[in-house]
């Protein structure tokens, strides 16, 4: 296998892209200048020390020079409030929550989903036992509700009714308030097409 | 024109029908047997017979025996909750609507939406003067709450500040409640692809 | 079931139409004024005695008053080549090649293809007996050249394969030159998406 | 701005890549095992120097030990038959065109297409001085046809004809035959949906 078809193979693995993208990739990268291929690959390379993942909530973030206590800066934010944490499924979905702009609680990142149909027990590649000890820790500084923020889907409901489960079992968290994301009329829905779940929700969350 | 190319013209009429597709429904019509040619036809010009415009919501339904009070059997049903009242732009989205099973309340079907953006003012298409004169008359007997059901796009929100305005001019309406369907997260929403104004709503709306 | 529900069961049974869309049909016609209601309905009912099967080619054909001899117009067109026979699978086909402008032969419509993987024979449902026939008759009078044009897919490859079998079993047939469509690039085919089969064609078929 | 966007910056300058794919890239990167980014950044730095632009055909190949003369394997390959020439646009239309398995002759990579419409003379872009002076030079040994393989549309069309223009100037090249791709069905083609271009050559080059 030559460099060229190497190259090509690295980025048939990236996400969401099959053959003829990474060769096209890959001719890509041969306009670059010299310094530009220089930086990229040193970005690539140093990435892991430049990014690092949050000890309390497990997103990345881009470390800084202030900034070295293992906590990303939403972690650190004492104007956010802390008796509210937001679950996600991956880093990416914190993106779509910050920007409505209108969340200033935390979040915990729980590294995937649970599908409903899947073969042997996959809850172990999820942050289970990191959830659990950052709820015991934030319920001793008046965590009060949790909001799972996962797809509405059969697998963003399958894994709702898990973390529920593993939230419950906590000591000292059966009083807490767990709700989930509104469903409804998203933006552009036409009535005519929507399913009867969500007309059903939008009905009851008419305001 | 032959026969052939009026009905062709006719059928491309149809809501969504193309050229092509217009044709291939004469085709279709082709392969039919007399006795279906003639029960189709029949019921193409018997069904305004049939159908008739409910005086009340003006929505669409087919005539029975026991029913000729110029009204739909939704809107004589008695065990249906008349303090309640739901707009929708057309016909069809009634059906979304009932297939939720969870709406007990009355309709009203304007006719249409009002576009943001259009040149001089369509709102005489819509069904104002009715729909004024069904309020006055239900909030005779209670009517406590009219529900806007119209699409999640600038022009279904154009559409809802109009008849928002159109109830408010009717004596007696001003202090009734008026909502509008739950935004939300629909069935299938992944977060990542979600909109700001989604996410803020499904925030707003958490249970 | 309603006379509206009646309708509705007969549009859904067009090509290509689903629940929805027949719904809209029968909402459609529920616009329409009594004399268009009462000519679409009289269309249909009498499409079968305004069109008609043309006993050579098949095709569906709209009946004038010159006319009445049981083929149809390009049929009975002295100006055309009746050297040349061009078979299609079915009638729609025949308007693409008449739009291209430049052929000037006759036409048979077989009636169907004869899908690849099909449970039991299907050869049945096709107008073979018809198409032995013609060519018989037309092999008296000069037939030179047949072109077979069907779809360039599995199903119009077998089609085509058993149209040639059946051509060469008429008597006097087995040097008449048989072809089919050439194949290459379409209009707006790009060199990076055409398949290898494509690609070969149109290199072969320089020019 | 940190490391982490600069290297999404990058990536939503690879082709087709928008911001939330770019952002996904990078998170790929961050499950990548050091000795794989290690790799990944020695691939992006050191592909110039194991991939170079072929002299004569212009389209990029990887090095090997035993091939340094500046030629690709196509152009040095002996087999091949160099009294033909094929012109393409761009550098993965060889691919398609080798996928085809039968072309035997040799290329030329014109380095882009020259839309119909365009401000100001972009001509200039492409290989027109090497294209040139490779014609000159096979024509002594016995180059004899040109094969013009541009997309079927306008901009292609535009190319085609732009390309015709320049070889005829070149001296000695007037009796050249230059050919262009053939036109007709593509593979999954069905007649009706054919446009009237496509059939007529389909029906030209039926065989």
């Amino acid at each position: 296998m030559t460099p060229l078809d190497k190259l090509i193979a690295y980025f048939e693995k990236f996400p969401g892209i099959g053959a003829r993208q990474a060769r096209r990739f890959a001719f890509h990268i041969l306009t670059l200048k010299p310094e530009q291929l220089a930086e990229l690959s040193e970005l690539i390379t140093s990435l892991p020390k430049s990014v690092t993942e949050c000890q309390d909530c497990h997103r990345f973030y881009s470390l800084t020079h202030q900034q070295n206590s293992g906590s990303c800066q939403i972690c650190q934010d004492s104007n956010r409030d802390s008796k509210k944490l937001l679950i996600v499924a991956r880093d990416t979905d914190i993106q779509a929550i910050e920007r409505s702009g209108i969340y200033d609680g935390m979040y915990f990142v729980l590294g995937g989903t649970i599908p409903l149909l899947s073969n042997g027990d996959v809850s172990g590649k999820l942050r289970s036992g990191a959830l659990r000890a950052l709820i015991e820790r934030r319920l001793k500084i008046g965590l009060a509700e949790i909001i799972l923020a996962f797809a509405i889907n059969p697998d963003g409901e399958n894994t709702a009714r898990y973390t529920e489960g593993l939230i419950r079992e906590v000591p000292g968290a059966q009083l807490l308030k767990i709700s989930e994301l509104g469903r409804g009329l998203s933006t552009g829905s036409e009535l005519e097409y929507a399913d009867g779940e969500t007309i059903k929700s939008a009905l009851r969350n008419r305001s």
